[in-house]
């Protein structure tokens, strides 16, 4: 059971990690490539830092979770509680200053995400959810957050972080739906879930996740009534190909049009 | 001669414009298409009270200026001096909430822009040019603006709007450049232009731009280090295809590249 309320210890995580960060925000930073000759990885000193610092929080107030982020790895593997770190998602587009990237940490119990935020510290913005419900924290103020009523495809908002990285088959599927959509929009990383709760965006589409770049998020999709999943239906939280929709029948529709039908 | 001290005034305009653009941003606005049956050009009440702010004080400050803007086209044709204004310079971003458009002021002299400004109101970060230095103002304090010296294409960080809106000859043009860089990212509208002269962003490139989506921000890019013309090197004031690069090596460079060279 946990012993301490969690919305307070959701933002002194917020705190901790935008302190971390924002230093190393729009200075040239030394960025560092992941993948060496293969591609290009970004990673910053400032991922680091806020891992580091959001790590030492949950160390300290609960001792015997697992922690599994992005830069770090996993510790106390296969306890029931486990904290999953995306220090910056969206590094790309934090080393070119633009303000749309943001810091994950969701919480899971026995597998399932119980509780997730994505924090903009540079912005001011906290996009916090339970499941049942999902607020956005901005000075100080909180709103609920409720996804739009937009059930046709003709009608919707479709976002995705790059359409060149979804390649293949799955790269025809896309087109195929961002085809049918009204309006695209890129470059948005983990900031188009957190909009898609707000009821800005209808359907966020992407592929190659990996679980801490989406089971974060869950809690605060859901928490506002909108749907996640695989592109086959099956659950979003080990992440792969990710299909996100405000409602149910606008995620069908969109299902139908990834898998050929 | 103009008798008001340029950076006050362009401050006015910015508070004015942020007043009359944030009631709506987030809120499940009106968007109306300004091309009917033939696409989707969403235009909104913020775009429309944004701009007739800004021409207000215009008219107060400078009764015999000319000004042209996107929603309410030009009076005063003309005069000497003439304001530019794109009131919200992209409206796709912000209908989907994200904070990445900007509203653009430019004051033109003889055809020439002398003055610019791109204001983000909701993150609060007003970036200011005047050809020969810029600085971007946030929470009252300035810091000046210096693109970054990067030289060589394999360096640099390239930003586009869309990829998918560069069509035809241009498209396989973009998509050398694009292939040349390190990292290209995109959705960034008017924001990319601001991070080039704040040295976060390398290049620049884009088609399609009218006169009030550049002119304005061009007094920022040059004030900053940064060099802006057409794909062919002409003079950008008047839109088209657009390249703007941190340094004349690298935009030497990148035009060869889009040239076919």
């Amino acid at each position: 059971m946990l012993v301490i309320a969690l919305e307070p210890f959701f933002e002194k995580l917020a705190d901790v990690s935008g302190q971390a960060i924002l230093p190393f925000f729009r200075i040239n930073q030394v960025v560092s490539n992941k993948t060496g000759d293969k591609g290009f990885d970004p990673v910053t000193q400032a991922d680091r830092a806020a891992e580091m610092a959001i790590r030492q929080e949950i160390r300290k107030a609960f001792p015997d979770h697992a922690i599994h982020g992005e830069e770090y790895g996993v510790e106390n593997a296969g306890a029931p509680y486990e904290w999953i770190i995306d220090p910056i998602d969206g590094t790309r587009g934090f080393i070119c200053g633009l303000p749309t990237w943001g810091t994950l940490v969701g919480l899971m119990k026995d597998s399932h995400p119980i509780y997730g935020m994505m924090n903009q510290p540079y912005v001011g913005e906290r996009f916090i959810g339970d499941g049942e419900k999902a607020i956005l924290i901005r000075n100080g103020q909180s709103r609920a957050l409720k996804t739009r009523r937009c059930e046709r495809l003709a009608d919707a908002y479709i976002a995705t972080t790059s359409p060149r990285i979804i390649t293949g088959d799955h790269g025809e599927a896309y087109d195929r739906l961002e085809a049918q959509c009204k309006l695209a929009r890129y470059g948005t990383d983990c900031y188009a879930y957190a909009l898609l709760a707000a009821g800005q965006i209808d359907i966020v589409c992407e592929t190659g996740l990996q679980a801490y770049d989406i089971a974060p998020l869950i809690p605060i999709i859901e928490g506002a009534g909108g749907i996640v999943s695989t592109w086959s239906g099956d659950s979003a939280v080990r992440g792969g190909a990710i299909l996100a929709s405000g409602n149910a029948t606008l995620h069908e529709a969109a299902l139908r049009i990834l898998s050929g039908g």
